[in-house]
């Protein structure tokens, strides 16, 4: 057990262990804050390639005791590593990132570690793959972050966190590991699975059948080609979680499989439609801008496939001061033609098509 | 049964029987042609409203014998309507658009209906939805359209009708209705499917949890929006190969589940790691530009949430001579920012990341 930490106002010293994608980003983004990072990796190459990149300088005990250290290590040595470390500093908050939190926290448990100086996190900062070299200042930038303090933890050490992951440009919120753990089932590691899955029926699909491939089953599958190893190691470590979820979504997809094979039983029908029916109505719950059909209207415009096109699509779009809310672009395979799709407010689109096709533009569809 | 009818070299006079979004485009793009188009319809008022956007004019016996009959009607009626034009028209080509062939195939089979002059056809042309107002002249440029003749089609009327499909710009193939609605169930058809079983998911989930929610989850579930009353009469016209997928696909998430509970099995991480690697290789089947990890790099930019962001760094883009091959615009709830995936070769990612920057633009991440 150790006493709470004193907590300066400012970092001044950060030990940053693991310097891959995370990692450096935050030390990259601590450096331009003027804060002194020292880095630590078990690969000496991986360090120095940050110290490269100027994340900071090699750890030495010379430099001081940190402020903070962050355990920015593969998930399933998070744990070990976090326990070393506050042993190893004990006047230094303590914060990892990975991506699974139920299985680090119960491991520390496991270990009986005092839980005043740690708070288990998650930066949601895009691919969360690619080491040093695809760390960036800006990685942190209007992207969640997740803390998941444990009730034993002083809001004095919660509050300097987030004051920290605050200053990266984030959007902070606070869960239990549970809810978090539930949260990025629901939202990341089940859609990466139905992806995959939907993507593994198309391997045995023929080339002809395949050349008919639309954006939709491009946007389902898109995904699934993500890194299997890391997903391998997220969908492990968040399996409780993932396999619930999967679970209902095979009940579903069993009584929809059973619907269709006996169509003209009574409710048959009736079950199809009610399972799309929860569909549309799931996808309007996600916030932001998306649910785009129920609020907006899209032109799909037809562009030439060469350099330049779409830059002076929207530069027409932008002169006649119209916003684009979102734009999905189509690959037509076979044909030297593409697709955008223009996403605006419902008053303008028709207008915005007449414009657009004064300037010479192919209008492929609109959807009011 | 009639006689193989007499082919103009250049259509004359096509009957439209079904003003929606397809048949009143494909009228306005006969009208562009010099065609002279008449419509029917069982609405009179969706009939006018076609004649008013230019589609043509009312159907009347008066206006001669039609070379060709286009059936746009709903799926559940086509057959039906099928038989009574071709039984109406005995010198005319008859064909139809509905986005299944089997069962229209099958129903026409039992009324007893002359192949020779009747060819199932499906242009895949975005959305299927919305009426006349929606219609385009340029509605099937660069899309495919799927011949499905019967193997009694006389190969001349086959090559007839390929010849005005690839006039309205369509890119053509032929299969049988069988090859054809399998095609379809894969890559649209169960897709639809997989991605509502996953939205209707998130019905459920919390409003933080759904506030962590990324780009992937809305790739999946995008189509989920999609019209439900539409998707019923697709679903259930194409339910035997729909049904197929589907149940392969149950069955490869139950081994998953089981998985997933049994971690410390022999064979379960194994099983796990196979099951991406499949949907791993099976995006990669995809054509065109997509399986884009693969072949390119991509370059994650901000951008202010405003109008003429996009088109300004776009424009950028374009000045620096270095094309898109594709773009994934994303928005961060709760943020004032958003973010676009600019995919390009890998050759010159990283010099474009370095002259952005130069140019003011902030990179939040770069996958080379």
């Amino acid at each position: 057990m150790t006493h709470a930490p004193s907590l300066p106002a400012a970092l001044r010293l950060v030990r940053v262990v693991g310097t891959g994608l995370l990692g450096t980003s935050m030390a990259l983004a601590w450096r331009e804050q003027g804060v002194r990072v020292g880095l630590d990796d078990q690969s000496p190459s991986a360090r120095r390639l940050a110290e490269d990149y100027g994340a900071g300088v090699a750890w030495s005990d010379s430099l001081g005791s940190p402020d903070l250290v962050v355990v920015a290590v593969p998930p399933d040595v998070t744990a070990t590593v976090v326990a070393q470390e506050l042993d190893r500093f004990p006047e230094a908050i303590v914060i990892d990132v990975a991506s699974v939190k139920g299985a680090i926290r119960r491991d520390l448990d496991g270990l009986g570690v005092d839980m005043a100086r740690y708070i288990g996190t998650h930066p949601m900062a895009g691919r969360e793959r690619g080491g040093a070299m695809a760390a960036r200042v800006d990685l942190f930038t209007g992207r969640p972050w997740v803390l998941c303090p444990s009730e034993t933890t002083p809001s004095a050490v919660v509050e300097w966190v987030e004051g920290i992951v605050r200053a990266f440009g984030a959007t902070v919120s606070r869960m239990s590991v549970d809810d978090h753990d539930a949260a990025v089932a629901a939202v990341s590691h089940v859609p990466q699975v139905i992806s995959s899955a939907m993507a593994a029926q198309l391997e045995d699909v023929s080339p002809p059948a395949l050349s008919l491939a639309g954006q939709g089953v491009r946007d389902v599958t898109r995904i699934a080609a993500s890194d299997s190893g890391l997903w391998l190691q997220i969908l492990t470590q968040n399996a409780p979680a993932v396999k619930g979820m999967v679970g209902e979504l095979i009940a579903d997809l069993t009584a929809l499989h059973d619907a269709l094979g006996h169509l003209d039983e009574p409710g048959s029908r009736r079950l199809i439609a009610e399972f799309l029916a929860r569909g549309q109505s799931g996808v309007g719950k996600l916030p932001g801008k998306h649910g785009l059909a129920k609020r907006f209207a899209s032109l799909v415009v037809v562009i030439d496939d060469r350099p330049g096109q779409l830059a002076s699509l929207l530069a027409d779009v932008g002169s006649l001061n119209v916003n684009v809310e979102d734009m999905v672009l189509e690959h037509s395979p076979g044909a030297e033609v593409g697709f955008v799709e223009l996403w605006v407010t419902p008053d303008v689109v028709h207008q915005l098509g007449e414009d657009l096709v004064e300037r010479g533009w192919r209008i492929a569809g609109e959807r009011a």
